[in-house]
């Protein structure tokens, strides 16, 4: 990986269309905050510096001293491409491009922003934009942004690194980040991403010591397995990261499509990558700040018991509800801190889960609030702690201030929520490091995010299997069968399949329904008997299936009727033959299949099948290459976890060798390139293992 | 319905434990406030009052010159319960009991909470409370609550009526709903509810010709009808009714049952209930002020097409995802709206929808940000506007003063995300009346409320089927053959399912495999062969059944495998016989059933059926009585609404037959109150109609 140091640590800065005249124009803003909060060199440069850098301004780059690490464009657009390839040729090491009107304004922008594409490719220079508003780092008192005023006190370190395609969002999530008690020490947005990418910008932030969460926003995701990669790296180090996508709907992605210019892959797809490889997506840039303020605490849930402290009932039981909808436990309290806590409450109140002080003694026993609280914190019984809160009153300062001692004394998870515009209170609890939410349902939904980063899958980086060749090219001769179609026989489907390992239901080839009743002798009835013809990928919608046919008349009397009814409903088709097939054992139906995801590639899916698919639409998706624990990861999934843990559901026994259908349609995914489309549906699971009763395979079209 | 007009809009007050000492007791409070904003006669009660009503203070009730229309009981719980015995006496029309520590602190405080109920019944006088703070009445200035300061200034009318059982929950909700701009003009609280309950308050208001908005929160429902009949006259008026109901989760309810010591119904059947009755029910507070916001304002969406104007691409493509996700659609901008809008932006904005008019032009152009707004209010290409904004910088109060004034100036729903901590500006937006959120996600979702109520359900008033005795005395003998068990045969179930319309398949009861065989020739094959005895409910799990079985000779063998299987299963079983039984063709397997809910009584129950019935956990359920319409109501809701719109789901000739199944059960179950349960599973529904293939009638246990 390039570092991304001279970019985002540079020890030198030049800003170029920093006015001498208009000093807090853009460059100007951008120098004056630079120099206000680093050591490091910040060189202005601006055309209308009178010459030799007299005014503390230089003319142009090569006027400078020496080459600065960064150059800061904030020139305006038409301007900009001549100033990065000065910038090159000066021998500066990244540029980063405020400037906005490239290829969001049309076809001269997307030109510029093309040569900017090129320099970057052809001189190894780093740029950063156009179109984006810099980024702040709080570690180096860097801050190579427009949006900070010069007189706006420098923003603190902290634990959590923001990335954001948006620059326009970037600045929203800095100021309700901030209001909200989420110390971000990096945030980068990388607007344009002619160059570098968010997640260029993440992969080197993952290994900053001083990061400890990590998270990002973008409408596009342009380098999938760098975001695998990021991914993984976080889930190695145990950094917990929070990723905000947006254009997960059609309207969304039509939106984020003429917007970013980018190849879209499926939403599907993305949500698929993430719980594959540990990432929480967030639905909304609140939820996100949400997790991120409990997340950041590296405070961690050694269980799943939490105590709900309240002063009011009604309240105790909304907090209830939630809880139990974030995975949570509401334990009984242990008899010991029982005691201890009604000695301190009113008789009206309860000392059993949730805990209601009542709202008596949170208006006037600021003392006993504390200890109750403190008492939670130390109880073997509880995991963590959540609190409903009102803080009204006289005493609402001094219990806040409880809280927030009472949070420091302990390392045990504690949300807060704060039911109360008492914003002096706020600022205590929150300054105090106490994550606080404006609902009970948010609070508890944070304590959700704490316990899915502790359960999150075991994340590996992806490990191909390796390529068999002589199978890849067997397979590639069965490909060749389909002579310029899209899609192969079921027959030749099968021997396919088979060369993957994947357990198709044993079959023969028949010319005629006479024939065909002959070669059934070799199978175990009941057979299926199914017409044969490349042109006709929905056998059953033109009459061409029959089931569960008992015997060899029986065989010879489908056949005809299959014949007849295609020759009716599709008479132009060309009938290649007949296919009589076992019939798997009874069994629960589920569908396998391979896709190739315009921008994460293959993906292979499981899900309920049968005739009512569509109407279930209940599927798991994972990217290739799969492991067989993704493979287990994506069966567990299904049907919210049901299909696996119902006592109807599929048996142990049966999970790897359902598995393995899924690995091996992986593994031919990645050994035959050409194809572009598996649906095996359904595959019948019963005690002999999954059986493929129909198969479709179908090809790229010819390049 | 006794009028509440004595309790909630009384002429005069007593209020009882108003220290003459301590001015700014609990029921000092109270009668302060109550003088100060209204002009209704408040006479102060207290025992150190000197005699003869000097000091402005009576010694006791009697000692009133007139019976008051309304008691506020303020003295600690035990003295209560007599000056509500003297409230009665005297002629007091209501009495509101602030004080705590009845049933919720045990035995004794229960029996004084009995003794309250009793006064209640005995004497007709309203009992609200104990154990609440009261209400705010802010169209008529009479506030009996002691939770508002006698120096706070008074609450204003609007039109939004809120009741909530928890008084705690209420006081964080009337804070927190003033700050978001939601307007209450009556905010209740009902306590302990030893006489008035959530629902009896919300059935007054509902009439009031000032309240257009009916919002309610409870942990608990006690009088299960007049929760339908409030939601009945809500829809009859237009009216919308949001309920937050706490106690949704097996947690909660744990809590909400040992809080309010009720009766529990299941989430479910109060999930339903909304649905059926055209009640929208929130999750969390924070969603039901939400959407309150949006009710509020009366303005109706009379189309699905939303605009989305925002300053950053980002923020516009979040919003597009929330659009879609709230059911909304993301039109395009008609032309010639476009070319308006495209004049007043920066070229490297986006006058298409979502509408990006550019951080610059937010932070600059406050005159063309209005002018933008005006015409995508005016535009006839939309139905509403969704704002999402920073209002950074100095523009940011302008831009607030103009978005108001638009929004005035229009009559077309908007919301507006507010991605900032501007405070003044927050300020201008809400006292402007415009529903302003910290998220799109919330902002577009609460335009989904408005959706909801625009497209909620024809309700109407409940109205059972008249009952037809004959047929119940015919059932009634039916189940008198189940002779002391709790269920029936599989033979008698049909019998009795076939008196109320319901299409079981054909069937046949044999003694013996042979006579088995025997009668299968009256039937049409293939026929499924049964093991018949009240002691095996779960026929299958002990090899009772045997499906498919194609002729005569199958038959009698299948009826040796099964009793074999049987005896050898279940030795100690009493078989009555075998059962030959036409199978129903092949078709989609869905399950009804029909069971009795602690709290809301019959409900019936439609759903994905089959052998995988709990790994798809798909069901829907509706009250009972069930008209036609909430059938296909429930039927249309399964699996997303896919099982009826998908081609592979129901046919529009299907849906009335099923819907009648439902029918069927619902005046089932009001002729015969001694079945407790019926489950249908499954139900086959081909082309010729739904086919109960196996059926188990529960009854209750005798009393």
């Amino acid at each position: 990986m390039t570092s991304l140091e001279p970019f985002l640590r540079p020890r030198s800065v030049a800003v170029v269309g920093a006015s001498t005249r208009t000093p807090l124009n853009v460059g100007g803003r951008a120098a004056a905050v630079l120099r206000k909060h680093s050591e490091i060199d910040v060189f202005v440069v601006s055309t209308s510096a009178p010459p030799g850098g007299a005014d503390g301004a230089y003319p142009s780059l090569s006027a400078l001293p020496a080459p600065p690490d960064l150059v800061v464009v904030a020139v305006p657009a038409p301007a900009a491409v001549a100033v990065v390839e000065e910038a090159a040729a000066v021998g500066a090491r990244a540029a980063l491009v405020f400037s906005a009107g490239f290829a969001e304004v049309g076809d001269d922008g997307a030109a510029a922003q093309a040569r900017l594409s090129e320099i970057a490719r052809e001189t190894g220079l780093l740029i950063s934009g156009p179109n984006t508003i810099g980024y702040l780092n709080a570690h180096d008192g860097i801050h190579a942004t427009f949006f900070l005023q010069p007189d706006e006190p420098a923003p603190q370190p902290g634990p959590v690194a923001l990335v954001s395609q948006s620059g326009g969002f970037a600045a929203y999530i800095d100021e309700l980040a901030r209001d909200a008690g989420v110390d971000l020490g990096w945030l980068v947005a990388t607007g344009n991403e002619v160059d570098l990418t968010v997640t260029d910008v993440l992969a080197y932030l993952v290994e900053r010591p001083e990061v400890t969460v990590l998270a990002g926003f973008s409408e596009a995701i342009r380098k999938p397995d760098q975001f695998v990669d990021v991914a993984v790296r976080a889930a190695e180090l145990g950094k917990p990261f929070v990723f905000l996508k947006a254009g997960g709907s059609e309207a969304g992605q039509g939106a984020a499509m003429s917007h970013t210019a980018s190849i879209a892959g499926s939403d599907q797809a993305f949500d698929a990558v993430c719980t594959q490889y540990g990432v929480q997506r967030a639905d909304s840039l609140e939820q996100m700040l949400d997790w991120l303020k409990v997340l950041q605490t590296g405070r961690s849930l050694s269980g799943d018991r939490v105590a709900l402290l309240t002063g009011s009932g009604g309240s105790g039981v909304l907090m209830a509800d939630a809880a139990e909808e974030a995975g949570l436990v509401v334990a009984p309290t242990p008899a010991a801190d029982r005691g201890r806590i009604e000695a301190l409450i009113p008789s009206f109140g309860s000392a059993a889960n949730p805990i209601d002080v009542t709202a008596q003694a949170v208006a006037s026993g600021v003392g006993s609030y504390g200890e109750v609280l403190s008492t939670l914190l130390a109880s073997d019984g509880f995991d963590a702690v959540a609190i409903g809160s009102g803080l009204r009153g006289a005493s609402a300062l001094h219990i806040a201030d409880a809280v927030a001692a009472a949070y420091t004394a302990s390392d045990k998870p504690l949300t807060l929520a704060f039911y109360s515009t008492n914003e002096q209170a706020r600022r205590i609890l929150v300054g105090g490091g106490v994550p606080t939410y404006a609902d009970s349902a948010r609070s508890l939904g944070a304590l959700g995010a704490l316990r899915r980063h502790r359960d999150r899958p075991p994340v590996t980086a992806p490990s191909p299997a390796p390529v068999d060749a002589g199978r890849a090219a067997r397979g590639r001769e069965l490909l060749a069968s389909a002579a310029g179609r899209r899609t192969l026989t079921e027959f030749d489907s099968a021997l396919l399949l088979e060369l993957y390992g994947l357990p198709v239901s044993r079959q023969r080839l028949a010319a005629s329904a006479d024939q065909a009743a002959e070669v059934a002798a070799e199978l175990r009835f009941p057979v299926a008997v199914k017409v044969v013809s490349m042109e006709l990928p929905h056998k059953s919608d033109v009459g061409g299936v029959v089931l569960g046919v008992q015997d060899a008349t029986g065989v010879a009397d489908a056949g005809r009727q299959i014949l007849e009814a295609v020759a009716a409903n599709a008479p132009t088709a060309a009938v290649e033959g007949l296919l009589v097939q076992e019939m798997a054992p009874h069994g629960i139906e589920l569908l396998c299949g391979l896709h190739r995801d315009p921008l994460f590639g293959a993906m292979v899916t499981v899900g309920i099948g049968g005739v009512l698919t569509e109407i279930h639409a209940d599927v798991a998706l994972r990217r290739c290459p799969v492991s067989e624990a993704d493979a287990l990861g994506a069966i567990r999934s299904l049907s919210g976890g049901r299909l696996t843990t119902s006592s109807r559901g599929l048996g142990v026994d049966q999970l790897a060798p359902l598995g393995a259908v899924l690995t091996g349609l992986s593994a031919l995914a990645a050994e035959l390139p050409e194809v572009a489309e598996i649906d095996l549906n359904p595959v019948i699971v019963s005690a002999a293992g999954p059986r493929i009763a129909d198969a479709l395979v179908v090809l790229s079209p010819a390049p």
